[in-house]
């Protein structure tokens, strides 16, 4: 294999927002597997909010990309050449070899998708990283319980989306905060929540959250963080939870924000919050995904996926997604 | 019984800090117990910080108090006139009658002290409200463990000063957050706290923290919230968990304070934070007294009361409660 492995690598550190002009393209030759690995040809890789924090230096849960070094993210690929007796050529395995079109793994460390049970691209949205982080922080971080009304923000996003249906299949009320009007009708005429706004067009957000659940707020699923969650905080419920997977809206200020204390609230109703990574479930993976692919199978889940493509695309793609272009999983798709 | 009964009531809502204006004194006709009911003759009254948000309007998780009422609050009392069969005449009761003379209180509300154990004040405190609010916020909300380093605010308060001291019980490094050189001597020099700082005299609140605890916070067990909370955050571990029992540093603010958004941490570092009333685990108010009875017939458990006389010093005792004046449990001994 003469070919050449081209990849999207951090160029600068951004500050604020990033450009297109933090990351570069690099042409490297074609990575060789060891003992045990196995060299992934990328069908597909994903690009998520998460990656923006991997950008910066600095301490964070996971290293961050060093300048130079190749974008971090999940990917399907195809087995080229393996040196793991249990995968062979033509595998799709759900990997992590960043933004390049070949990389190489260690064979214990991929998941092999069967694409007889859905597209193999959902190995990277619904019946993946996003699917379970929306699967375990609704049922496990958020408690949540039937008659319960839940608030999600991000909420047409690849987590938002089946954080949203999940509550539904477990009897809540739902309503999602999202940025545009095309955003709140697949969340309502689509996807079945019960209300739905757009934060990008009114003013009063708590005034609103209030129209769409006099009955207050039992459990909110925060992706966005900000002034979205200081409207819901008032509204929150006695025994409120708070699953706190994104704040989206700080990731790109170039100073931290000031915002309303909110401790004070926790102590007379009672409030739980928790952070949360998808990983610390990990050994709860399989049975989450075959409940969600059931839930798939039985039109219980629907999924919109957003492909882009070529790999150039990517930085673009990515950007775009901060910004709230995407509707459902943006990927970007390798020719 | 002719006697008159005297009593505090709340004369007008403060403004920020309540002013000694803000209550009065009022003579009343003594009160007469119903069928069930005792009348009690007030030894003790309890200022707690918690009685300021009873001074508010509007909805909290528990009533207000309104105007030209009785400060409500814990009270221990002697049965003077008994319609309940269970109490007799002299047996002495953790009740919750406010701030006279005299009250009256269902017979089933009240709880029976054995005055052979502990003094009957202690009802009020190490053996009382604050003491099983040490108990369960530590214990069950911070979920704390052997070999975690445990910081508490407002350290040499009633709560507090238990919280530190059950830490130390259950093998963990304790460092205090006080106002006062006496009180960091007392943390240190008489309870055994690890370290203690005075955030009175200290500028960099973060950076003494750090020195303190160069292993990073596991459980921030708070009472006070504010700029001292804002310190705390960055130094929270993997998986720290903060008790939230208290605000007092916002309680007499005119208008509410911005602050550092804490959310973001909360998602890297896995953050579980809880607020709680200590009612919330009245079914285990029995097992959890005696325990502290125990730690406190064998020395692990020390304390102090801080006792004022006369009904008429309780809006004094109470305001200077507030600005920290308190080494302890802070009481009013009536005549």
């Amino acid at each position: 294999m003469s070919e050449l492995n081209l990849q999207v690598v951090l160029a600068d550190r951004p500050k604020g927002f990033p450009d297109i002009s933090d990351f570069a393209f690099k042409e490297m030759p074609m990575p060789k597997p060891g003992e045990g690995e196995v060299l992934l040809k990328t069908l597909y890789m994903s690009v998520d909010p998460y990656m923006r924090g991997r950008m910066n230096e600095g301490p964070s849960y996971a290293r961050g990309v060093e300048i130079g070094e190749v974008m971090m993210g999940g990917t399907v690929g195809e087995v080229v050449v393996s040196n793991d007796a249990s995968l062979k050529l033509g595998d799709v395995v759900q990997a992590q070899v960043g933004w390049q079109t070949y990389g190489v793994a260690k064979g214990s460390s991929v998941r092999k998708i069967d694409a007889d049970l859905a597209p193999v691209s959902t190995a990277l949205g619904v019946l993946g990283m996003p699917g379970l982080t929306a699967y375990f922080g609704l049922l496990d971080v958020g408690q949540v319980r039937e008659g319960d009304t839940v608030v999600v923000s991000g909420a047409a996003g690849a987590v938002g989306s089946v954080v949203g249906q999940i509550a539904k299949i477990k009897g809540c009320k739902v309503v999602g905060i999202a940025g545009s009007e095309t955003k709140v009708s697949y969340l309502v005429d689509v996807l079945g929540f019960d209300g739905a706004f757009n934060y990008k067009t009114t003013s009063d957000y708590r005034g609103a959250l209030k129209e769409l659940c006099p009955e207050g707020i039992d459990v909110y699923f925060d992706n966005v963080g900000g002034e979205i969650s200081d409207a819901v905080f008032p509204l929150l419920n006695q025994h409120g939870r708070i699953a706190v997977c994104g704040q989206i809206s700080q990731y790109n200020l170039e100073k931290p924000e000031l915002g309303p204390r909110i401790m004070g609230q926790f102590i007379g109703k009672r409030l739980r919050m928790r952070g949360f990574i998808v990983s610390d479930f990990a050994d709860q993976y399989t049975p989450a995904l075959e409940t969600l692919s059931g839930w798939i199978r039985t039109g219980k889940i629907q999924y919109r996926e957003d492909i882009w493509e070529g790999l150039k695309m990517a930085p673009t793609a990515f950007i775009d997604m901060l910004k709230g272009g995407n509707i459902g999983k943006r990927l970007v798709k390798l020719a």
